[in-house]
């Protein structure tokens, strides 16, 4: 094994034991530190963060890829604000559910828990080192991050300033720790090394979540990819489906909540289908159509006929697949044959077909009548995320703090034994 | 992929979306039908578990294994019961909770769901075919099984009784499938099969739960091996002392939350160790002492030196490990350093102690006063169990049929798209 993950590994294990034991003030205050230092240390992270933008131009980065490295002095506010936001969300720590007094007497319940060390495995984004170490910590957990080559300089500066502040808190030193080796074999002894870390979050691209799948024995939470389906009803209204459709297809195309796929019943699409496509045009949208939806839209600018793929990509882009249906059960047939259970949403009024749909439709998240966008931790009540999860064991859909913890049983008894 | 692998496996997951759709009406009377099918097929499953008898001898067996291979008319029954008694435990599925009404108006809820397919690898006791069986169907479950060669006969009789019943309820063929190949090849290759099974338990020895961790792509539930620590601090109370170790230990000491360790404060050794030893010598338990418990027990019968690895077996025996310790923390820090995180018990009536160690012992159970032999789904409360975990994620401790449920989020919008 190595050295460094050996050594971290060890260090991370003891911290979080101390870590566990900490009270919802301590961390807080600790939180507060963090966004303190960032913005004292503002100097050294632009000045590394300079480095990786200019290593990422020599290489050849794309412009978009820069800006996601890229950190300003607004930015690095941001990043120290969403620290700060971290504080005013509850403890899941110290939680008692399901307590019970059994007919002997015992008095059994669970506690919340953290879950100990979490590995996180992530590429460009340098904002992650921040987010995930406060809702690591706050969560009463230590953290192994391993990010990307291209923000090294930057993700170093961060964690250096986190480590700082945890110092001058009184947290436990290697609660969060970096792996600075960028060897690509630590990476997979990382996804093993079940003797330091409990849980690996991978934030990333689809190959970064199946080299995961493949590699790791330690529990993996996967997600991150989705294909999005709506279903348009004969019933649905006008009203509230153009815009729903804009807004799930246009708000933010480069996410997994972002809709891929729109499934048209036969009777809505001759007046339903141009209204929706000559909104998306004004987007931009690029529409790939079946055969029929085809020959609804001809003249329009921007369509074409759908690709053998077109109904199984994730398109992180402006294009839109579209097809007609002749029927609910058709469209729920398309969905489950299709579908990576991430976010599906109906457009109806008709009540029955939307129960069937929430019945039916076996994703994370599963929408009548709203945009697909709000598949996220801070819009759906949650106050932050760190993943979400398309995956069935732990926690499905956008994942918070509480399910950065587990649980043990606590039960108190007064001499019973076993009959 | 072996042809028995990617016929069963597609079976089941065609069956799993029906089952999860089924009301628990339907569920509970396929339920009956199983328990009387076992019985209506009594001669052919005593005939079938001859044939494994028989087998087991010729290739040498132990009593003790042909024992937990034999199935009588009262053991049949006493299967039957078991299904019966699974009806009376409430359906998880379709339970909402965590339900609000956000700002924006959008009504959201989470719903528990069935997680699908689960596979489940067992050794010898061909018992646990059934009991997964109904455990799988009330929670709205298939079940993919791969029973021991041991009791393969034994294990096709009881899959065909129960796919008979299943029949004449009119659940889905395929809902619960028996594996018959008994080529080691097509486990590695179920640990992989993620297109068809959305959780793996292994039920067995640490062997095969090992073997499973590090061949499984798909989640693996891994458990049901337990090193149990109990302390005796010096305010413990014999009356009930004495009582809970002797029960931890001797009440059946085959199973994983049986004790294995005995941690006794050296102020309270004096007194208390030799009644301990005294009251556990009836059963016939061996004590493997350091060398103050040692001395202690001069002229005890059936006492010797703890070797070196004594304080890190499982012993599934009449063995006990007892080592003297100066302090409560001297104790915790034998737990953490040798825990398994299964159940570990103090004995005391000193408040402050009986907080610190449910705070600090990290353990899927942790008792105060009581015997570990509760760390059991059925004494529990939970009616029933399929596994006890002692990983992190998902659930911890005993499941039962809550944990082989996972939860959809359900969006119900009037409109909404998000700013």
């Amino acid at each position: 094994m190595f050295d460094e993950l050996k050594t971290k590994g060890n260090v991370a294990r003891q911290a979080a034991r101390r870590l566990a034991a900490l009270d919802t003030r301590t961390k807080n205050r600790a939180l507060q530190t963090i966004a303190d230092t960032l913005i004292e240390q503002q100097a050294a992270v632009l000045d590394a963060n300079r480095k990786d933008i200019e290593a990422g131009r020599e290489a050849g980065l794309s412009d978009a890829l820069l800006d996601r490295l890229l950190i300003n002095p607004s930015r690095l506010d941001g990043i120290a604000n969403d620290v700060i936001s971290v504080v005013a969300l509850p403890d899941p720590v110290g939680e008692v559910f399901d307590a019970r007094t059994l007919p002997n007497g015992l008095q059994v319940s669970k506690r919340r828990v953290p879950l100990g060390v979490i590995g996180v495995i992530y590429e460009s984004r340098p904002n992650v080192t921040v987010d995930i170490a406060a809702l690591c910590l706050k969560s009463g957990n230590a953290a192994i991050l391993r990010g990307g080559k291209e923000a090294a300089h930057t993700n170093r500066a961060l964690a250096s300033a986190v480590a700082l502040a945890c110092e001058k808190s009184g947290l436990p030193a290697g609660s969060i720790q970096l792996i600075h080796s960028q060897d690509r074999a630590l990476v997979k002894e990382l996804l093993t090394a079940s003797q330091f870390i409990d849980m690996i979050i991978p934030r990333g691209g689809a190959g970064l979540h199946q080299y995961a799948i493949d590699n790791a024995t330690i529990p993996v939470i996967t997600g991150g990819i989705g294909i999005g389906h709506a279903y348009v009803a004969p019933s649905a209204d006008p009203e509230k489906t153009v815009p729903i459709i804009y807004n799930s297809k246009v708000q933010r195309p480069t996410v997994c909540n972002a809709l891929d796929v729109l499934l048209i019943h036969q009777a809505a699409a001759p007046s339903l289908l141009p209204k929706i496509a000559d909104n998306l045009a004004e987007a931009g949208v690029e529409l790939r159509c079946d055969e029929e939806a085809l020959s609804l839209l001809q003249g329009h600018p921007a369509v074409q006929p759908a690709g053998d793929q077109d109904f199984d990509t994730e398109f992180l882009s402006l294009v839109l697949a579209v097809k007609i249906v002749d029927s609910l059960d058709e469209a729920l047939e398309h969905i489950h044959s299709h579908s990576t259970h991430h976010s599906d949403v109906i457009l109806t009024e008709d009540y029955s077909e939307a129960i069937r749909f929430t019945n039916e439709v076996d994703s994370a998240a599963v929408y009548v009548n709203a945009s697909t966008r709000f598949t996220d931790g801070s819009q759906l009540g949650l106050g932050a995320e760190v993943a979400v999860s398309t995956q069935r064991l732990h926690a499905r859909g956008p994942m918070g703090l509480k399910e950065l913890t587990t649980y043990k049983w606590v039960i108190l008894g007064t001499g019973q034994v076993r009959e």
